[in-house]
């Protein structure tokens, strides 16, 4: 059964994962996309201002992403975002983190040109295993609406 | 010569590139990170909004990570990013793209709580090689100051 508009009324979405994260995760999408010493090499991550081995930004929004394709939009009438309001990166991702990802929608509303279509802002959070915030990221999402796909 | 806050003045930082990005690259990002249809499957994708074949948008945005890090922050005494303050998705990447991005900054200050460091905020545009724009990215980085090293 495919989520629609109809189905991200505001408040608490869901809370997905864990997601574990390894070290050589960590280390190939570091190595790929943003090879800085903090997010490569153990000796100079200790001396960084991260104090240690952590993940990049991109790699945890990414995996951010991913946790939300396997918990809603990959069975929603999604059209995809146009972008990303807002995306905080709070504490550092670390090899072996088990990541937990909480989502909200803030605001449900149907598109005024599109009236096919609804816009579902969603704000997403990513915690460790203790709870310590790592990201958040607010985003408007576009979902079909339930008569628009008829 | 470790780039420092001194050398991000307001104004065009550089263009850097072209990134060639495959399909095979393409697809490997979505099968991991955003296996929606539209960046995995040339048939479905076909039929969406994106008609035909696209890069997840955290696939373009961790590739212009990449840009900014071969062009000045791999050599700037960079200190990380605490989040990103726009993200905006404006066009499809598509395989085969050869990727230019232009940097610019558009603040520069100094720390108040922390005078040892720059807060340089730049916006980076990513565009095809039509011209196009793909991505705008708007980021406060933190770069160390020239006499906060010594």
């Amino acid at each position: 059964m495919t989520l629609t508009y109809e189905d991200f009324p505001p408040g608490r979405l869901g809370t997905f994962g864990p997601r574990h994260v390894s070290r050589e995760e960590i280390l190939a999408f570091a190595a790929e996309f943003d090879p800085q010493p903090m997010h490569l090499d153990e000796e100079a991550a200790r001396h960084s201002m991260l104090r240690g081995l952590a993940g990049s930004g991109w790699h945890l929004a990414s995996l951010m992403m991913r946790m939300m394709f396997d918990g809603f939009i990959g069975r929603a009438a999604s059209l995809g975002s146009p972008g990303v309001s807002e995306l905080r990166w709070l504490a550092p991702l670390r090899p072996g983190d088990d990541v937990m990802l909480e989502v909200d929608v803030l605001e449900a509303r149907v598109s005024s040109s599109r009236p096919e279509r609804g816009i579902v802002t969603i704000k997403a959070v990513a915690r460790n295993a203790a709870g310590e915030a790592l990201c958040e990221m607010v985003s408007p999402l576009m979902i079909g609406r339930r008569d628009g796909s008829s």
